[in-house]
């Protein structure tokens, strides 16, 4: 049997960085530990880190360092400490498209991320040595009528703000795809596939095919399935006449309520992300059930 | 083939009501002319009509008929005109448990009122002279901790408040039989199982059977599965650290706050409710169905 | 918390067996080994041991033992080794309604046998003793047009034979419930619940819940949900014109050829089983669940 | 909103044919009577017909007319009369890549022939003066062990025998990515995915998105979903030690019995079908659901 391997990466030999910024997730005695195990090493290979400024907010230890924003202008090589939450919210604000992300997991979940608490070490040394591969991921531009909102990584959820019916209509490319009376749906890129669309009965998607996941959140209508579109197509969610309060959740980082005649438009963000990958994804499926079931 | 016959009912001759109590819908114009239709029969069969005190203040029209409240001292005959949040909310605060309630639908949703329209006058006529069969339905009691809250017909709902993660024990008898990292839970009774509970993965439960059925939403335990419990059983939710926000919705009709440490406990309300039939339930998964399907 | 307690058992103190007759599963030497363990305490204590003459027939090493026949006149304490497919051979077979079966599990399945190879002679030596509860378990009769065909302990299963749509009608005490274009339906007692129809869709029934559980089969009509319908109902299963060639299994054992037109009809089986329980049914969710995760 | 556009289609203009081949369903007096309108008016066109060997053995009516087969030297345009296993059977057969089929639907099903039967001379006189698009299709090609079994338009349907349970693993790439205890699994293209596969639990792909949907059937691993692959993976699925009998089938049109060690190997073919298409795919959605709800 082949090796799966992956088209959209890239390991072209490139430079050592001059600089890292580092983003950890607040509130976490783990994360902080493995900050400074970052910011030990980087200063033994003589490369300057600087610490994100809402990280360094929530970490006493941290505020001595020299900060940078997301926003503004962040270094081209970052690490992100934390969990799947706090990689979502670096990339949702990241300003720089050719920056290159490496993430270390502190905590239970944290799918995204691949650097183990064991590692740390040899892999910011690989990170800065530019030994790993870069891989490329699709997100999604989504807009409220006009206004455009920002790219996502995962998914944009429409939900129900009090348990009460909502109601929705989905169109892909103009056409109506579904009626939805129940609690939102889903649309989820191929990453998100694995995360609340699975929940809420979607398929996994393999991590090499660039789709859109429809999902229906609890419809009155039985017989609705998800649906795949094409990560060219155009993805709108009007809200209907008659429906309940209801607000819109953009990768889990940022609501925004919606209302009747609301519409909330999904596709594909002109710029992907760029991961640095140790391993490869060559376990994809065993890892992704092995987390599954660690959670009874 | 044999006729479904329900076990549970009681068509004893009764006298005819002196009083009738009139409860609707606000906001619905459908509403308030069935409520004048009612009115202007129960005036011509010499029988005394009393308006709700919450419905006359939604209605210019009602506001001069005597009223009651539903909570104090309700007549035993009670017509409720609207959708199923109007019985569900009447059977919540109505204090007295050998009241029968007649429901005529106003709009598209009712499942459980099975009078139409077109056939009003000939149904009240009905409820006046007693020609009607009595369905009494198992409903469920309601504790946060040690308060009660009440009973409800349907569904007890514990929900994500923001769409981000909760975290559930359920136990039944004191036995852990799920827990649930996702949306929530559903704890319906037979009657909520062709509700809520329904569009999020649980079964039809025939009206004779009494059981609850515990439906988890959208967990990351994909392995999870509806349970049908007895309807003896003491049902527990256990919200447990790590939690984010939730709360809990009562047959739709009220919300309350929860947190880590909170349990919610359900089980067998002593006092069922009493409803009158006139068509039999000789259709039920037939008008189950149909209903669904009216929806795309 | 409360623990759970189950009704219907009973605990009485009773007499030591003289005879038990002793069924295993063929083919499997942890199966032949175990009743030799079985055999030679049982004549420790002095209690005569009866081989089932079809198991005798698959071991050279139990053909020297004195046989019994399931189906003429079986002792009234039997030990079934092996998996669940030996004990609902038993039971389907068994034409004493008052024998109680210990069950000794043999192989990886067996959600049904509570008694683990390390525990052998401990259980064997309370069985003898007397020290067990005996639970009952509610089964179903079926039934192709007049012919009556057995009670089974789990499931119906009417399905495709060559993968091709079959056609049927689901009628609850006369009324029209499901009309199913796919690969069939399986109509499950509460003990089959957690069998196939779990993995169909259907949901877990708590072991003191009697009731029918009736799941539809990649169904056509994708609104279709599992019904919980009462134990006392009457199932019927209608064979539609234009559905193509299937069959109806019984708890996986016998295999019947249907065509258009039969009609297999399910209701309440007026003998329940009996087994014998060391270990009450306090972890019955866990149990379960545990059983599933295993699988990966 | 913008209009749905099919990139992979071709509207050039094109010569009339002189030659048009005819296929039918056997057994039906309305695919019999549509023959012979569709032959009526070639022959006013002036063209010749040819009906298929085997069609015309089913149809006493069909005898006289000049023959020809599919998998020899068929004519380059084909009429297909009947419902979608006609079809399948059809592109199964067709031994030349290049012809373009036109479908009339005769019969309730038939969700990928789109002309109707009140249109019948219109599109066959449009198909005649090349008045038409062609839509082609991604199928997957099939081999047991290293023998090639064909090309299918729907899906590998790898599935139980006699309702007892199959074991399985299933390989994407080379890596593991499903180990199913169950009733089997499906393996769908595009276009299948609206078919068996839906009904299995399995998502609607967009007919725009070349990929394989692998959805297992009924397993005891409650938490699998169905895998959305890439077009260009190879998909293999493994009977493994312990499996009961199974079989393979092909778009429900060829069996083939499999036993333990047997690999089903399913990869992108490298002919797609073409199907003339009058009307657009712009209601693809609403044609989907629209067909389902008719099944009640």
């Amino acid at each position: 049997m082949t090796l799966l391997t992956l088209q959209r990466s890239d390991d072209s030999p490139r430079a050592a960085p001059r600089i890292i910024g580092i983003v950890a997730k607040p509130g976490s005695s783990v994360a902080e530990e493995s900050v400074h195990r970052v910011l030990r090493l980087l200063g033994t290979l003589g490369v300057e880190a600087l610490v994100e400024e809402e990280t360094a907010k929530h970490y006493e230890s941290l505020q001595r360092y020299p900060k940078f924003r997301l926003d503004m202008d962040p270094p081209d090589r970052i690490i992100v400490v934390g969990g799947d939450g706090t990689l979502l919210r670096t990339f949702m604000l990241l300003s720089r498209p050719d920056s290159v992300v490496m993430g270390i997991r502190a905590g239970k979940r944290g799918f995204l991320l691949d650097v183990e608490q064991y590692e740390i070490e040899d892999r910011v040394r690989d990170f800065v040595a530019g030994e790993y591969r870069v891989e490329e991921y699709f997100r999604a531009e989504v807009f409220r009528g006009e206004k455009r909102l920002g790219c996502i990584l995962n998914d944009a959820v429409i939900m129900t703000k009090m348990s009460k019916m909502v109601k929705l209509s989905v169109y892909i490319d103009g056409e109506r795809a579904m009626g939805i009376d129940g609690d939102g749906v889903i649309v989820s890129t191929t990453v998100g596939s694995s995360a609340y669309s699975l929940s809420a009965g979607g398929p996994v998607v393999d991590p090499r095919v660039d789709v859109f996941v429809v999902t229906p959140m609890n419809p009155v209508q039985l017989f609705l399935r998800p649906i795949i579109a094409p990560p060219d197509s155009i993805i709108e969610v009007e809200v209907t006449p008659g429906s309940n309060e209801l607000y819109l959740s953009l990768d889990g980082q940022i609501m925004v309520d919606l209302g009747v005649g609301d519409i909330v438009t999904v596709k594909r963000c002109e710029e992907p992300v760029r991961i640095a990958r140790f391993k490869w994804w060559e376990n994809y499926y065993e890892r992704l059930y092995t987390r599954l079931l660690t959670y009874w």
